[in-house]
């Protein structure tokens, strides 16, 4: 197995790391500050280690995926200060020298997850994860969805009950869609406290529940996913998935079949993994996991 | 070209034809009764006609469109009398003796939309349709969208104020989906009469677009779209489209790129003519029209 290298860029932190999979992985981790400064972290790591073949990329969004784009491998319209229109795949490759491969962090995970996860043999699945935002990423018959760009699954509009929960939204674009309502930094406005403060039996983890689930039928019908794999840090919360499946199966009411929502197996590691996944695909017959 | 048929089940009537495309077909149209006086009729169309080397189908939902599963061919989980659990693909199969494709009318239709109509060229795109029903369809980089079954697109959960629409939704199963809340038997029972005559300039038309708006946003964020085809009885009410266009860019808010949104070019042939492309797939590199 060729050494690759894999970024993934979060928004609070990046993680670097060098191997080739789950069982021979090097790891560095540091916080996400400016362009620049994060940028000559990454480079010191990799040109302080051994050379790797190729780079996978897997950025917080939104970002520009598409190798036929002018504006390829930029981060495009994100609220975060300094990063908006950072040329981020082309400031790596001409650092280092390397092949470059860019996507996005979820479609990064989903790719893990499908290579040495919880996805294991299922073609139509997708990755959710529930933190500082929500971001979804899907494989569609074996291939990664991409569309024109890529989802931006985190940002669909959900019933919000403002009598039952007269909390406004979190999200600086569009107030109350599923990343204003349930992401962490809601949680956290919401209800005073971090989620991970919040108690077990906790209100909060009923309304949760309830919002991920209209999430998760919407995504269903949408896009007919077998099985949804559910990270993030607000997921650590295991009751929330029992909860959840109570509420997805209310609203389906036997209309559809619940698809399968299970954890991931990798964990923390889900995003970098994928780039190193993206960096060094497989010849899989049937699965396509070029970016 | 080979002379294939197509058939279009719809809840109201269904569409047979028997040719190579649009401007080599014959059709004939009859209500939908029960299952075997319906078959009876299709079973009399195309025995009265030249032999046809393959049929498609493109029927109402749910279905089971997956040819590797004991249901392939059935009608699933609908609510009409007599339909459900109704094995289509195979009564038609074992009374003409001729290979049948299935799938939904609303794959099909994108299928034909793709083939010769207002979506030829784009490989990311959906069709929708707004008439008796929602239903959606989707080509994913130039392949048809099904997941572990097929999009039910229709039944996803918006945001509905009770307070400005006290109507409860039509929907059997869900009440207040999008479905529930913008298809035309919605329009009908909220205003007291049919969406065809309620007058431009009425109010429903921006309730109406409204709904469309934020079910537009929900499957953009899903699936990234470059392009979503608008059809259906519902939305030969043109004005909608302005009004739809107005809606979803106030709520995307910049966050993402506008879709495309255009009516159909195939207009009310676009379902049989679907049945027709599924039955006589083209063999063009690059686009994968197996069902």
């Amino acid at each position: 197995m060729p050494r690759v290298g894999g970024i993934e860029a979060g928004g609070t932190k990046f993680v670097c790391a060098a191997g080739s999979g789950p069982e021979d992985l090097e790891v560095a981790e540091f916080p996400t500050t400016t362009p620049s400064a994060t940028i000559r972290r990454v480079i010191d790591f990799f040109q302080a280690g051994q050379p790797v073949t190729a780079i996978g990329i897997a950025s917080f969004g939104p970002i520009d995926p598409n190798p036929e784009s002018p504006t390829f491998g930029y981060i495009t319209s994100t609220p975060k200060p300094g990063w908006r229109n950072f040329d981020f795949a082309g400031t790596v490759q001409r650092a280092l020298g390397t092949p470059v491969a860019f996507d996005t962090d979820v479609n990064a995970a989903a790719l893990a997850e499908s290579r040495w996860g919880a996805a294991r043999g299922v073609r139509n699945f997708m990755y959710v994860t529930v933190g500082t935002g929500i971001g979804g990423g899907a494989l569609i018959d074996g291939r990664l969805l991409h569309g024109r760009l890529h989802p931006e699954m985190g940002h669909i509009r959900i019933p919000h009950d403002l009598q039952r929960d007269p909390f406004g939204g979190a999200c600086p674009y569009h107030g109350d869609c599923l990343e204003g309502l349930a992401a962490g930094p809601a949680i956290q406005s919401r209800w005073g406290q971090p989620a991970r403060q919040l108690p077990d039996g906790h209100a909060a983890w009923d309304l949760e529940a309830e919002y991920l689930a209209l999430g998760i039928v919407n995504w269903a019908c949408t896009l007919s996913p077998q099985r949804i794999i559910l990270g993030g840090g607000v997921m650590q919360r295991r009751e929330l998935f029992s909860k959840i499946r109570v509420q997805v199966d209310r609203l389906l009411n036997k209309y559809l079949e619940l698809p399968e929502l299970v954890p991931p197996e990798l964990g923390t590691r889900a995003g970098v993994l994928g780039a190193i996944a993206m960096a060094n695909p497989p010849s899989t017959p049937g699965l396509d996991f070029a970016s």
